[in-house]
């Protein structure tokens, strides 16, 4: 991996979100400084870095040198103004309520120098709300990711009014060098593209078990046993392409009048996401639900993805 | 893989999926026996048959033994009586119209030893509908495959009326002995769960892209680089589970608001399916349209997934 344009980073907010952005900025070799007012949630946040880093080790995924040059990137800072000392560029992951938002971006807006771009990773929060009025609204972005972010590359883009073609474009550059898939959107829509496509899948997999027509397991299996396996490598229009043996025109040719009847079928209500479900989801799957059985769960996935990445990188579609 | 429970099946139908079942039942050691009316459709399937063990041979995930082995184990016929001729189960992947599909079944009632399953692959119709009617109303079920069958394991059964608890559980049992993953539904619902899930994808990436919200390469890369990572080791509620530290219940206790909010916003229209969406997915998406083209796709799809599912394998959830 070639050094990227930028050499300093910061990352304001050290939850889920912010931690894997540390792994992602130290792995391209940035400088990277981590903001939290709570110096032990940075701590919290750098615990599970060396734990992740020790897991990548095991797996021969990470050398001890690469681990020790890792974290000896990585500096802790208790103020705004001090953590975007010296970035290029600022990743943003604190909470998703507006008015702490846009209470970060001022912070941010008025310490980093003024070619700094001000990037949030805002999952649910429009970017012309949060730092569109801002004096640097021009160098404010969104670059939404997918949970988490140094195991799964896409990354959703989405400027502001003000934000200038350049930074939009370092923005996409940047996050290309430092191993994202960046994709961009051309105006707001609740939910972007991702937590749209997410939230049509969990309204049908919970109205399905709420209905009581299959089990948790059975829904999910659909998933992992089925339609995942292609979407993972082909996406849904691919799978819809190869669907009949002479493309996605010819497979809409026939089948168009069936979606249109399920999709008039689908219930359009939420589900309710009670407790009794979560109950029933959580026994029918089998889930662990003390935190070291989450955690991992969660290492297992990571692994897993990490391995499928290494394939499809072995194996290009031709 | 020990011998299954029924040495000879039929296969009824050699098109897309009836062919991919050639795979699956040979693989799995059984004599299948192949029907169609047309005896150059079957020859077509059997052709597909070699040029996809080819392949197999090629990878290194079938010796010259097998693929002899596997290629004797195929007889065609031309009539439905026939083909079920000494079949212990046979499974009918003819044409999605329910008039061919009951004059199929009653055929293949009439035809078949009293303790022959007849199993269906239909992905749109009610098998009550296809077979509750007839005398042998109870040894009919459905085992609908996800496309294709020989690649991608789940099953989804379902059992009419009269269909016999002896019944399902031998169609579960040899769907597993077979290397499926058989799943139950406990009722009829318009597309099953497989094709539900699907058309809810399928709806929501068509509108975003011809909201032109994204172009079709963002709206498939938040589904090949985003979300089927995670799904195809976990599936959605697995993805759930781990999107918060502390599992499913506290990630909606938290973010069930902010899914009723996207969930009112989806839209609740089929898209156009146009022709002007359909090319412009195919230029976005950089699809070959040329018959080969798909071919050379699929093949790599298949066998980017047995990969895949080896990795599953080798590196089981703890």
């Amino acid at each position: 991996m070639p050094q990227p344009k930028f050499d300093t980073v910061a990352v304001v907010g050290s939850g889920v979100i912010g931690r894997s952005w540390l792994r992602v900025f130290t792995r391209a070799g940035c400088r990277t400084r981590l903001y939290d007012k709570d110096p032990q949630q940075s701590a919290r946040a750098l615990a599970w870095f060396d734990e992740d880093v020790a897991l990548d080790r095991r797996e021969g995924l990470a050398s001890a040198d690469e681990a020790k040059r890792w974290r000896a990137l990585i500096t802790t800072h208790t103020t705004i103004a001090d953590a975007v000392k010296g970035a290029g560029f600022v990743q943003e992951s604190g909470p998703e309520k507006i008015e702490l938002k846009r209470a970060i971006y001022a912070a941010m807006d008025q310490a980093a120098a003024p070619s700094t771009i001000l990037s949030s990773s805002t999952s649910a929060l429009d970017i012309e709300a949060i730092a569109g009025d801002l004096p640097g609204a021009k160098r404010c972005i969104m670059a939404h990711p997918c949970n988490p972010p140094h195991i799964v590359p896409v990354v959703e883009i989405l400027a502001n009014k003000k934000t200038t073609p350049e930074v939009t474009k370092a923005t996409i550059d940047f996050m290309t060098e430092v191993g994202q898939k960046p994709v961009v959107l051309n105006w707001y829509v609740n939910g972007f593209l991702l937590n749209r496509i997410q939230a049509a899948v969990v309204r049908e997999a919970f109205l399905l078990v709420e209905s009581g027509v299959a089990d948790a397991e059975a829904v999910d299996s659909c998933i992992k046993d089925g339609l995942a396996l292609r979407w993972a490598f082909i996406g849904n229009f691919g799978a819809n392409h190869l669907n009949a043996d002479d493309g996605i025109r010819a497979y809409f040719a026939r089948y168009a009048d069936a979606y249109r009847s399920m999709i008039g079928d689908l219930e359009t209500r939420a589900p309710k996401f009670d407790e009794a479900t979560m109950a029933k989801i959580v026994r029918e799957r089998g889930f662990g639900e003390k935190p070291e059985q989450v955690r991992a769960f969660a290492q297992w996935r990571d692994r897993m993805i990490v391995r499928l990445k290494a394939l499809k990188a072995k194996h290009p579609q031709q």
